[in-house]
């Protein structure tokens, strides 16, 4: 018997709805076959077509307000913020549709052919372009059941690489992944694509075949890094590995220098408890480790800390794992050397439903020193570790043992410039962005970025799942050498009908290519 | 007691030289220490300081003649070639220097800040470009042992990219790897780089170290699949996984219409022969697959093929294993069913030394459809398999059975455009590169170059190990928020001093950053 797919309200732990069995082999079967043959259609629909596809999904995301209500439902988070993440996960679609019209990410790249006698020898005419990578496999995060979900940014990205996606439903939200796959799909349909090109399963046995299938050419993931570690593993020991493009979260380290906190240790403080608190903790950006200097300041930093959390309601965690997960994470940091609760939030209201205490932890330099991975990792939830440092070489050593982030973020004061520079060296190496002044949850999602990190904040450094370079994980480079131009893509011809950025012999522009004097037949 | 590094001379077995004993565990952690020094020093190394010893470099490598004569001493690949080689491999540096001063690889995309009153409400100032990935080790090539060896094209990319190198030494041509390395390790020391900016270690077990290394953060191969295939798992099982950009050789195969084959089929017979004996079989483009029609036309290239290969004197082979390995394929193909060796070439002139004899075979088309991963596999040295196909539903199947490739030749008439259509879809999903005219071998390094493929041709399908966008694969992006300009890396500071191609707030400029009506504080 295959397992339930169930919703749950995670305010009260009660199962609201059941969706019925998970996918089986069979249907998983079915769902492959269709979108394998959605993957060769999409290979044919022409850039101008595929932005006003992205496009008309953005608007048809946008305005299905019932996806940010059953969103509620399943998480909690809130419709305020829901509402807020229904309107990314459209601009996401709508950014991806400007990228495609601009058309630079496709890198063409045009090097014209040169005859015999022509100065500098004969070369072949080579025009190479970047095309879908074929059919893609998402598996959607937790914590933003839109934006991450099933129709959020990898889902939006492979689409807009022309890529026809599988979506292993998150078991958190399985009714918001139905509502926004339908949505995403009817605004496909409308527009066009095949209704395969964007398809939904249940259950982790589903999801595991379909990263093993030879037909799935890459895997997509948000979530925790025992999950996302699994599937890369997977992914890698194929016959015929794939990428796979695994966003496993991260403690997105903090330091406030000494000149800092002593200008605005307060201010700072609040800012940061107020982030370390959003969406109950649940972020991959969430500041989980905060570097404070000895002395006024830092204890003005810390005082303030303790205030927001000391007075923060129980938050609602997404599901029971989460909610075991975060108390298991409370008693392993309760556990440590020299480690000291100092704040509390106000107790779980009810034993029912899955909430979480803020709670804000305490723990000296030399533990995170010596025990790094197991002071310094994610623990998923409304909480933090603050870690005093006692002069530079101290706050060093402590961001020296922390490992990949997504984020890191270093408040510091004109004058302290060449600490400044010095923590900059050491972030950039550890981190994918590097924060000089506000709090890193809260991510612009726009050209520049980079929602990405070396291990363990993703499994592959290049890329960023956010923004508009998410696209380039599923476009691969295919070069056409002395083809004739009648076959080539249309974004390889002489004249650029698109009007897309190309860069023809090394320089880029939008220009036709003209045939240069000695240029070689075609 | 570990192994010798030996040269041997491929023409008669002997060892020519001993070099000492392969790098022992002291000392690959001596050199390791060095080079994650150096890595550290080449981060703060300026573009142009980057591209100025880019082309020393270049410079320096190309005046080495006596890289051609060691390289040849060690692979008997032929003065001539190996001068040529030389030259490709100096204009490598070469473009990589004219790259990084065009800047556009970097990816520097500015988003500049709005403030809370804005249209469009408060946005961060956002500045991502991509940095050096860290120290990467590098495993050079057997059959181009200066252009994909020590100091290639992977080094070459690696270095342009800021990282420092270590080399794991092709044990077939230790002496022009050690040569090339001191060749392009002086030019960096005059250029002002650490000495162990590049570095070379003897034998597999120092390789694997190496790529083990928490200190190594990428790893770059040429070579056999099986090579490919274990370094790729080492890469993948590290508690941290790292890219490896493996490049495992191809089939690369060769469509000829009948239409084609009918106008010109003893002229493609002449030239492919020619493309297959080049460098004795040992290129990872060498036409391995010939899809031929049945037909007068059909039969006029395979007369051609075999005419060549029958003159063809014994080629020798690069070193024993390869030797044993050619014999082991040309065994294998003959046990299969329906095989026949339609051409033999001269016999070897002596027992001595790593000759092979040129041969062709012909496999009928439903052997090969019906064991592909037996018939169609990759067989270094001189040879290559005929498969003639009976009409275009054949030449689908037997061209669908291929594995990915770093090529695929089409070879049709204008007035085939359908045919030549339909092939040309399903050559792009499964080859790197398509060609419509002339042959695989002879790879023009330019902007569009792109040498990479589907699995089995490469581990990364994204990528290229040749061309300017091989410097992608050691660059890693990082966003800087709100970081105060004077800390920030030149390249995104508003005014733009390198005069480099950036993306700034969605628009390719090198225009300096001018603040916006409504732009919020740096």
């Amino acid at each position: 018997m295959s397992p339930d797919v169930v919703a749950v309200d995670p305010r009260t732990g009660a199962v609201t709805h059941r969706l019925g069995a998970d996918t089986s082999a069979d249907q998983l079967a079915t769902v492959l076959a269709a979108a394998a043959a959605a993957s060769e259609a999409l290979e044919d629909v022409p850039l101008p077509e595929r932005v006003r596809a992205l496009r008309h999904v953005a608007a048809a995301v946008g305005a299905a307000t019932s996806l940010a209500e059953l969103a509620d439902q399943e998480t909690a988070l809130g419709l305020a913020r829901l509402t807020r993440e229904l309107a990314r996960t459209a601009g996401q679609f709508r950014l991806f549709a400007d990228v495609l019209e601009e058309g630079s990410l496709l890198d063409v790249t045009i090097d014209t052919g040169r005859s015999a006698d022509a100065p500098g020898g004969p070369r072949p005419d080579v025009r190479r372009m970047s095309l879908p990578i074929g059919l893609v496999a998402v598996f959607g995060a937790s914590n933003f059941p839109l934006a991450f979900g099933a129709a959020g940014t990898d889902t939006a990205s492979a689409l807009a690489a022309g890529c026809a996606v599988i979506v292993k439903a998150h078991p958190l939200h399985p009714r918001t992944s139905e509502a926004a796959v339908a949505a995403a799909r009817a605004a496909l349909v409308e527009s066009g694509w095949p209704a395969a090109s964007v398809q939904l399963v249940h259950g982790m046995e589903a999801g595991v075949r379909l990263l093993e299938d030879p037909r799935v050419r890459a895997g997509a993931f948000t979530g925790s890094r025992s999950g996302g570690r699994a599937l890369f593993d997977i992914a890698c020991r194929r016959p015929d590995p794939i990428p796979f493009y695994g966003e496993l979260g991260s403690l997105n380290p903090v330091v406030v220098t000494p000149g800092a906190a002593r200008a605005r240790g307060r201010e700072l403080g609040l800012s940061l408890a107020a982030s370390i608190i959003t969406g109950a903790g649940q972020l991959c950006t969430k500041p989980g480790l905060v570097l404070v200097p000895a002395g006024e300041g830092g204890a003005a930093l810390r005082a303030a800390l303790a205030e927001v959390i000391s007075a923060q309601p129980a938050g609602i965690l997404l599901g029971e794992r989460l909610a075991k997960g975060f108390d298991a994470g409370n008693t392993h940091l309760s556990s440590l050397p020299g480690a000291r609760l100092t704040a509390r939030g106000a107790p779980r209201p009810s034993a029912a439903g899955f909430f979480a205490v803020a709670s804000l932890w305490e723990v000296p330099a030399l533990t995170a020193t010596s025990r790094p991975g197991e002071v310094l990792d994610e623990c998923f939830g409304p909480t933090a570790v603050v870690v005093e440092y006692d002069g530079t070489p101290e706050l060093l050593d402590v961001l020296e043992a922390v490992e990949g982030s997504l984020t890191i973020s270093l408040h510091s004061q004109p004058e302290e410039r060449d600490l400044a520079r010095e923590l900059l060296r050491v972030a950039r190496r550890r981190a994918g962005r590097i924060l000089g002044a506000g709090v890193p949850t809260g991510l612009a999602v726009t050209w520049a970025t980079h929602h990405g990190g070396p291990w363990p904040a993703t499994t592959a450094p290049l890329h960023t799942s956010v923004g508009a370079f998410a696209v380039r994980r599923f476009l691969r480079p295919v070069a056409y050498q002395d083809i004739d131009e009648a076959l080539l893509p249309v974004e390889l011809a002489d004249e650029n009908v698109l009007g897309i950025m190309r860069r023809v012999d090394g320089r880029l522009t939008r220009d036709p290519v003209t045939a240069a004097p000695g240029a070689g037949p075609r």
